[in-house]
């Protein structure tokens, strides 16, 4: 079962106690505030214009794959420094773990032991969400190939129990990989509704992580280009067009238990209920977009702009009639269009669950823009993804996109409290 | 006055007939779509989940000054092609008028004339916005000095008219300015509660503009750092601290009037109801600042961490008192703390308006964030912003931050229905 979102009041002031005594410091303020119960009040009316929803971290799966797709995104991909042994990286994920479970429900970092806090000691959460509330946040993680192979692997004693579809994807036809935006150790994906309360998932987990692993590379994305759910609107990538109309939806289970969700049988026992995490930074070439004819957009795509409906005809959730031809004899939904070739009936008949944000990130000295699809996809089999890869191999978009980072993970399942994120692993 | 916020249901269909029929493309499925009625109503229906608040283009003064501050920035400075003309120019400014004007009600951008539209056409929205709504989006159009001066201001016959603040910034102590980062001939500044939406804004425009300006370099920002209303909680910066406690409010008319808006005794006409917009990119040291204990963070801002209260007591609002000192006759507020520096008891007296966001944009080779304060000020004289960051010489905050680029232009007054933005420049 997908973890239940949970709307209440109760958890959104972000501050616990703890927390609180944890940031009451050194000024004159602290006396003058009148103690704890004033400033948790405080804190509690400005939650009150925060997103108050909370997907709980503990659950059979991650949160953060089925979950209703949030707005912002902060993803880092980290690796273990040189000294890293196996007990640090074990300590390391039980403070992931109990970090983890407040951030999400709106709540301050309290990692006694790891940093400290009091007027003293450096803060123990940087406070930069102090009353955001928990703004749907969900914290996903992930191991990558290089955690298990050579010698990380033999220093972290789980060489032997790497997957054996775990490693970094092929290279595909027009990649152009850079090293500095592909692979890692770990990966952590934060999506929230704000990308303060994101980004702050990420800056606080980072630093529970000093001396262990560091970042690697890390991108800011905003605007969901898929959907989870038909309850959201569909909403549109930079290139104009919806975005995950053909998505796995959370609520389809067989299709989770048939393509997400690892299980038993093929996996380690370790990772039985979790899904592999592909990501791709796909760079886009606007301006060129730009001026191409809307008639030849649609042609590229295989669906029409406005309305998102194939271009065989229908509406958005139509199904695409690959057959359906043109009076000039032509398909409706051309030969080399995205849509066809990343459909099942053309693919191979495999399928993925997307979940990927927009991003952008200033403009080259052409005054171009530097944009593009922050693309994410769980699947439980890298091949899957591999397949519609090659698949889309003739794609009449590719003439306007460049991948230029990729790296692979395998996310295990959720944890119930008590236990530790990746726990499996280890036993 | 300031432009009122609407706020309606009537303008966020995003989706005008004419902007549908631009869109409206060479898919079958435009047809099937039984036409525009269809189209309008399916936008509509999406748009109610998105932000409604109108902020009208046309008024005074410009939107996005006194403006609630929204979450979301798209910054961009351009410079004008080498053949631009003043005609040229002129054009430029009159259609960024129109799309501007039916951008802020959420509405598609239609430049016949400009770039086109219908099947056999680009279209003349770029769509990624289609049914986000207005979501209070405002733009804020600027002049840079480098385009009143050399070559360019005579090309443009408007080097007499240039106001004689206008002129780039000294260099500062600990400044280590960008060229790519800083300067430009225009700016645009897009703020909204949905990036895709701010992004969008700039996107347009700036395709408005081929062949006439490019962009020179661009900035997204998200979680304002100032507030331009006690409505509005004060936000909090990447350093965790609540930012825009002391700002010029936008019901304080008085300061609006001695601070902000020029009047047409010291500037030329054209520029009388305008502003000057500074900008300043500043890097912060995020994982040294997580490092320093609480109470020395809460000595170099000179306010509590929590509540934001100035040291010497009270709450957020209570005024600071500079001559407080502690049992050990030190002052409450540092002599070298940032809000005694920067407040007008120890700056010469001057006050400005700020309106500044976050930003974050991955790492460097050592893991560190590269992050920090898109720092973002309004005043009627760029003489306040110099005296302000003179004061901050011996700022304690400068060992933690980094200003790298940097930029001032001259915000013309706002225009009203029929005008074009910065029209009495031309006269
Ligand atoms: C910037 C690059 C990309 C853009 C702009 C893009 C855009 C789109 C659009 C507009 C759709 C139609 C709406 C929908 O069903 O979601 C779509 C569908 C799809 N895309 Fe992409 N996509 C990109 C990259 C990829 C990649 C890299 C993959 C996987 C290798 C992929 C796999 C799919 C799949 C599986 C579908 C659904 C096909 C179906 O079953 O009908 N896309 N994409
Ligand atoms: C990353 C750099 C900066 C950070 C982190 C920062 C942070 C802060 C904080 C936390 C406050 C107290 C709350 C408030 O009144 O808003 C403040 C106040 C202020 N800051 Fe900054 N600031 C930065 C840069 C600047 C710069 C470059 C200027 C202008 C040159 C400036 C001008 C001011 C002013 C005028 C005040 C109000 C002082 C008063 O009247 O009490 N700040 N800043």
């Amino acid at each position: 079962m997908p973890n239940e979102p949970e709307r209440t009041g109760k958890e959104t002031g972000g501050v616990s106690r703890r927390g609180f005594l944890g940031l009451v410091g050194a000024g004159a303020a602290a006396a003058a505030a009148g103690g704890a119960g004033y400033g948790i009040g405080a804190a509690r009316a400005q939650a009150a214009s925060g997103a108050k929803t909370v997907h709980p971290f503990y659950g059979t799966h991650q949160a953060g794959i089925t979950t209703e797709v949030q707005q912002h995104l902060y993803f880092a991909s980290l690796d273990l420094t040189d000294s890293t042994t196996r007990d640090d990286l074990i300590e390391l994920l039980k403070a992931w773990t109990d970090a983890s479970a407040r951030l999400t429900h709106g709540q301050q970092v309290t990692a006694e032991g790891a940093v400290g806090g009091g007027p003293l000691k450096p803060p123990d959460d940087t406070g930069e969400a102090l009353g955001l509330g928990p703004a749907a946040l969900t914290i996903t993680f992930g191991f990558g190939p290089s955690l298990f192979t050579g010698e990380l692997g033999k220093r972290l004693s789980i060489a032997d129990r790497k997957p054996d579809a775990l490693a970094d994807l092929p290279l595909f036809a027009f990649d152009i990989l850079e090293d500095e935006l592909s692979g890692g150790d770990l990966c952590i994906q934060a999506c929230a509704e704000d990308p303060q309360v994101a980004v702050h998932a990420i800056r606080n987990l980072t630093r529970l992580a000093f001396g262990k692993a560091m970042i690697r590379w890390a991108q800011l994305g905003y605007g969901k280009t898929s959907a989870t759910s038909k309850k959201q609107a569909t909403p549109r990538n930079l290139f104009g067009f919806k975005d995950g109309t053909a998505n796995i939806m959370a609520n389809e289970t067989a299709d989770l238990e048939a393509w997400v969700w690892t299980d038993a049988d093929s996996q380690p026992a370790w990772f039985a209920g979790g899904t592999y995490l592909v990501v791709r930074k796909i760079l886009m070439t606007i301006e060129s977009w730009d001026r191409a004819q809307l008639g030849e957009q649609e042609q590229i795509i295989g669906r029409d702009k406005f309305e998102g409906a194939p271009l065989s005809g229908g509406e958005e959730f139509t199904d695409p009639d690959f057959g359906a031809v043109e009076a000039d004899g032509a398909f409706a939904i051309p030969a080399d269009s995205h849509v066809r070739l990343a459909h099942p009936d053309n693919n191979g008949g495999v399928r993925i669950l997307r979940r990927g944000f927009n991003f952008v990130e200033g403009n080259n000295n052409l005054g171009q823009l530097t944009a593009g699809l922050f693309f994410i996809a769980f699947q439980k089999d890298p091949q899957q993804f591999i397949d519609v890869q090659r698949s889309l191999k003739s794609d009449a978009l590719n003439e306007y996109i460049r991948h230029v980072g990729s790296a692979v993970f395998a996310v295990p399942p959720g944890v119930r409290e008590g236990g530790y994120i990746g726990q499996g692993l280890f036993e």
